[in-house]
């Protein structure tokens, strides 16, 4: 029997001493010409010759990044975009990135009634049993994000795996996206933001699945783009691992972000997806980089971060 | 220039006089043994056998029932199951229905922060745009499921493409399941329960895509199992179409259900899934049919659902 998830990410995060996931959100317009011309060229201007060359491009940054960073997170949409073989791409990055040792956080922010998240958990998670035989899990990820609008007979189901199959979740709670308080910050006739009742279900629902260092595999999302929030949080949810979105392309610091850590310099884990993949193309790093070194770039900039990420953490 | 969606769908139920979408939820166990085991033996006990299995089911319900109804509603998680033969079978389904004339509702329940939503977007709705040229849309669906957690930026993408490429939307209201009102129904400081809320948002939501009988394609899901609510919902979205989950097998009746329909006898369409799929394994259709009539089972329960939602809607 293995560790439980959020085991195997601290003990990464510190063997790493690397906070950071790498977003895998790969857009057609980051991908370098060279690999997206050779791709169209055996496989057609096509969803399959775009599926393709994502699947290079992502190869190209796991090859640079993973001895540095715990982890990855592969964004659905942007594999569904191209049907069955964006899927097929997706599938193949989660396994490229598990045989270098990263844990794969798909982000799908999944939700449905019951008997369905049971279903989007053997997907994700788990492992399908059919006439009395156990499939492998589809995509052989080790967390999913979900969505906690239909309570948690939907969210009950990913716990179940995250326990028989040492896997994770992060619940939203408090997106990066501007109008995310147009829901998530109503206060309700208690004085409470609906994303403090929701934190509070998250810590309630991390009761089973507590490791080592006193944290569950129940996480939560939290937007870097509202620090204060975070600070609040933080509180409500004291064991829950946090993954943060929104630093860099987002606008949020690393400062913002190093409040959804604790003083054991644990707790959060913090994304960031276009800075890195698309490195290359940035003010930053431009005058040094080119699409034939769109990899070094990644590296690079993921080195820089970490180094943002852990002064603003450790100071 | 053609139609707007919920025009389409509407001119659709009135052809059939059927306010019914069936939905295509393939769980391994509905499926006739004949279907399975041809299916494992051509490609093995594995994941594509058994999405293949499902492709060949659905088409049989499909051609029982395309003449009789007017939408059918495959959910995702039990494709995602398969992987990507899992979202092949997806994809042969949503086509093929199409081909019949059905309207495909794609049941994802999809949410995300703005860009991500427009991938969600281009993969279920709208056409992906590649150096400059367009592309079909992965799946083709002709409307989706989606989540209101991340508030409107997450939202105005899907509108987009409703607009653009005549597509729908449905947004999660009040869900059908036994802890929906764990968040939906927490009541706010002004008074109002969230799912309220919600209902305005969606009411605003659907102002640029009214049709010609004066609802929108922004529609809302209101579970059956909550006919109380779904009285005060119809209030506040006066011109969005309900897709009603949870008649028949969660416990949802057609008198339930009739609370979402207007004097008009419009306003609403009922799902079924389980009851019209697995019909043949019914209580109310086991001594008739067997697996081999699987399909004309499906049709008996078809019959009989649009029946009893005709008689409870005009009654």
């Amino acid at each position: 029997m293995g560790k439980i998830f959020v085991d195997r990410l601290i003990d990464s995060i510190k063997a790493k001493n690397n906070p950071t996931v790498v977003g895998l959100d790969p857009k057609m317009d980051y991908i370098p010409e060279n690999i997206v011309s050779k791709n169209f060229e055996n496989f057609g201007k096509t969803l399959q010759g775009c599926a393709k060359s994502i699947e290079e491009f992502n190869k190209g940054i796991i090859d640079a990044v993973y001895d540095i960073v715990p982890a990855v997170k592969p964004q659905l949409a942007y594999y569904e975009m191209y049907g069955k073989y964006g899927i097929e791409a997706f599938e193949q990055t989660c396994k490229y990135a598990s045989e270098k040792g990263l844990l794969v956080i798909a982000d799908g922010k999944r939700n449905d009634i019951g008997t369905t998240s049971e279903a989007y958990s053997k997907a994700f998670l788990g492992r399908t049993k059919v006439c009395g035989d156990l499939f492998e899990t589809a995509f052989g990820a080790d967390a999913l994000t979900v969505n906690p609008y239909l309570g948690e007979d939907g969210i009950k189901p990913f716990i179940a795996d995250c326990i028989s199959d040492l896997k994770g979740i992060f619940v939203l709670v408090k997106t990066s996206n501007k109008s995310s308080g147009q829901l998530q910050d109503l206060k309700t006739e208690k004085g409470k933001r609906i994303y403090e009742e929701v934190a509070e279900l998250v810590d309630l629902w991390g009761n089973d699945t507590v490791g080592e260092y006193g944290y569950s595999s129940v996480g939560a999302v939290v937007g870097a783009t509202y620090p204060e929030q975070a600070e609040a949080l933080r509180k409500i949810m004291k064991k829950a691992y946090i993954l943060v979105p929104g630093y860099g392309a987002q606008g949020g610091t690393a400062k913002d972000a190093a409040v959804n850590f604790n003083s054991d310099g644990l707790g959060a884990i913090v994304n960031a997806s276009r800075s890195i993949i698309c490195a290359y193309k940035s003010e930053r790093w431009e005058s040094k980089y080119n699409e034939n070194s769109y990899a070094e770039a990644a590296r690079a900039e993921a080195i820089r971060m970490k180094e943002d990420l852990n002064s603003a953490v450790g100071g």
